[in-house]
């Protein structure tokens, strides 16, 4: 199978995630295919609802690589939702007009907490044909990234039924029933494991593990019900391609900055970090040392700066890339690597040319950092 | 002036914002009176409206003490709004049934921010009566609390004219033209200042900066457009009441915990934490020793907490007692010490009988750390 694929002409991302010295610091955007595009607008209207989209191969492929015309980016990320997973164990996803995603049947009681199990994954075979459709499309321009939700984010849309903004639900069940709350996320570990590994055996390149809401739980319980799950998730992972090559994981906690040092114990090569860290601490804390072990950074501009000018913008790509500070040259040992990101998903009401302004900020003053 | 208000009988709040010994970890919640008290409905629909409510001396004095009538807290907190200070700039404050404060006229452009200026205190007269009227009420039991939004969540409202769940209209204007986002936290502190002053002066026996939305910024943005114009609060504040007695400063950064080092330089008393952020070691880098300068800490359980069973109630309670230690017993000298208190508002779905429950389990187990 992996001599169906093209030979990889751009491997910056990966190789920042492995810690290896590269000539510019990559760059891509959460959420970068998306509806501040109007080429994804109009694919989308033609797919006629989100799941439509998500789940049809052609148009998962098309929008994948929209953004990557427009923009130079180091990396592609599939197309499409974190909720992919509960919706195959039957919860029914859908997306409502200007709304965000519901479940028809939340997960709220001791007898639909007993019913949960791993999917059977072929019913998810949209994700991975589209995982093969968009390597094979890429053509080995640049990497393509898979993701999946971490197990607690994926608990808290479950229990909610949707997006909520203080987690009542999800938390009452977390504090007065702890036993359900840790079977859910022992399912969702496991599902997301086989979900995750069977987008590398279809393509992918590099996995992301997004802990959206790891950020709004107490300090002790994020251990307790967020990480130790992430970490069972990485625990199950594959570490090769179907190339052989090494799998980057990557795992992002929104708000996660206060547990960065023991986010830094995962066994995995990225941390994801949204703009409320400083990188330079950050990096500090988890980044290691030339020679020594430690974690690639990914992000973390707020995407909020893409409303100003591009002159506004540049000035704060410069900010972020000077926070790190230049990642280490040497060629023959790992050490720090920083590869650029949002801290959080474009918005959908993002000026397009300000991303130009944004990915050639990164490209050009990275590699002057690194004279 | 102060002749008129009895002497005060359990100082033990206001000795543990001071960093003195206590018996008891003092305990209090925000929005204390709030919706999840019957009394509370019954009197707000009464006034018809919330501003109605806030506006009326005696409501507000009402409001004020229904808690303590409940729960054996040791503080009372002024009944009112975060935002009556832009409401008195004239921008026209509303709350419209079921959903968060509005803003009839957002400040967005030049000539709105032109316009702004600290208002006339007149129009606050209603918030000073009230708090007058409250401490007389109070007659001695608790101290009262005074308060204010923060230049910065201030501005977010003023900006959005709502609540935001993405801050793209403030962030906008931050990034795009810094120089109108000054120019209102500018007005906005002085504002501010003047408002906890004249609370001061009418009789709150401490004061509280609520700056809920400063976590949502930027590393960098954070320092430069909030915590800089908290410390310009903070330096236009007098220090006595109206009875020559210090009047102990509360700072409270939601999703702060990342800049918690750099708060600890501001000219206050007290910081606020919510429940991200670890006791123990915010103690370590700011509750400074016993004899050694340093902050009161105030916090910081999940208010999702009061949804689980009294049991689980108290065993969270005992949680966060422990995570802060023993508070420091020397009676001859300052040292570190606890507040109990929410992470955040308490939420209107709240079994009253849980605020018991975790209120006396504050007081028993604080009891116990000491023996």
């Amino acid at each position: 199978m992996s001599s169906s694929f093209a030979p990889l002409q751009n491997d910056t991302f990966l190789r920042a995630c492995l810690r290896q010295a590269t000539d510019h610091t990559p760059v891509w955007l959460m959420r970068q295919a998306g509806r501040y595009l109007p080429e994804y607008c109009a694919t989308r209207a033609q797919a006629g609802s989100f799941m439509g989209l998500a789940t049809n191969v052609d148009y998962a492929t098309e929008v994948t690589l929209q953004p990557l015309a427009r923009y130079p980016l180091d990396a592609a990320i599939l197309f499409s939702d974190i909720l992919t997973v509960p919706d195959a164990m039957g919860l029914g996803l859908s997306f409502a007009q200007g709304e965000g995603p519901r479940f028809a049947t939340p997960v709220r009681d001791e007898t639909a907490v007993a019913k949960l199990a791993v999917p059977d994954l072929e019913k998810l075979r949209y994700v991975f044909d589209a995982v093969t459709s968009i390597r094979k499309a890429l053509n080995g321009r640049v990497p393509l990234i898979g993701f999946s939700g971490s197990p607690w984010t994926l608990a808290c849309y479950m229990v909610e039924g949707a997006g909520s903004d203080d987690y009542r639900l999800v938390k009452s069940m977390l504090y007065s029933r702890p036993d359900l709350m840790h079977r859910i996320l022992a399912v969702n570990a496991d599902a997301v494991a086989a979900y995750l590994n069977a987008q590398i055996d279809a393509g992918a390149q590099a996995v992301m593990v997004f802990d959206s809401w790891g950020g709004v739980l107490a300090d002790g319980a994020f251990q307790e019900f967020s990480l130790a799950y992430t970490a069972r998730v990485l625990a199950g992972l594959k570490r090769n391609g179907v190339d052989g090559k090494i799998v980057p994981r990557i795992v992002f906690t929104k708000g996660g900055g206060l547990w960065l040092e023991q986010m830094g114990q995962l066994d995995c090569e990225v941390l994801g970090l949204d703009w409320t860290m400083n990188l330079g601490k950050a990096r500090a804390l988890v980044g290691g040392q030339v020679g020594g072990a430690g974690k690639a950074l990914q992000g973390n501009i707020d995407p909020n700066v893409l409303f100003a000018p591009p002159a506004a913008v540049e000035a704060e790509v410069r900010k972020v890339l000077e926070s790190f500070g230049a990642p280490h040259s040497d060629t023959t040992r790992t050490g720090p690597t920083h590869i650029f990101n949002l801290g959080h998903g474009i918005s959908q009401y993002t000026p397009p040319d300000h991303v130009t302004a944004l990915v050639e900020a990164v490209h050009t003053h990275s590699r002057r950092m690194r004279v």
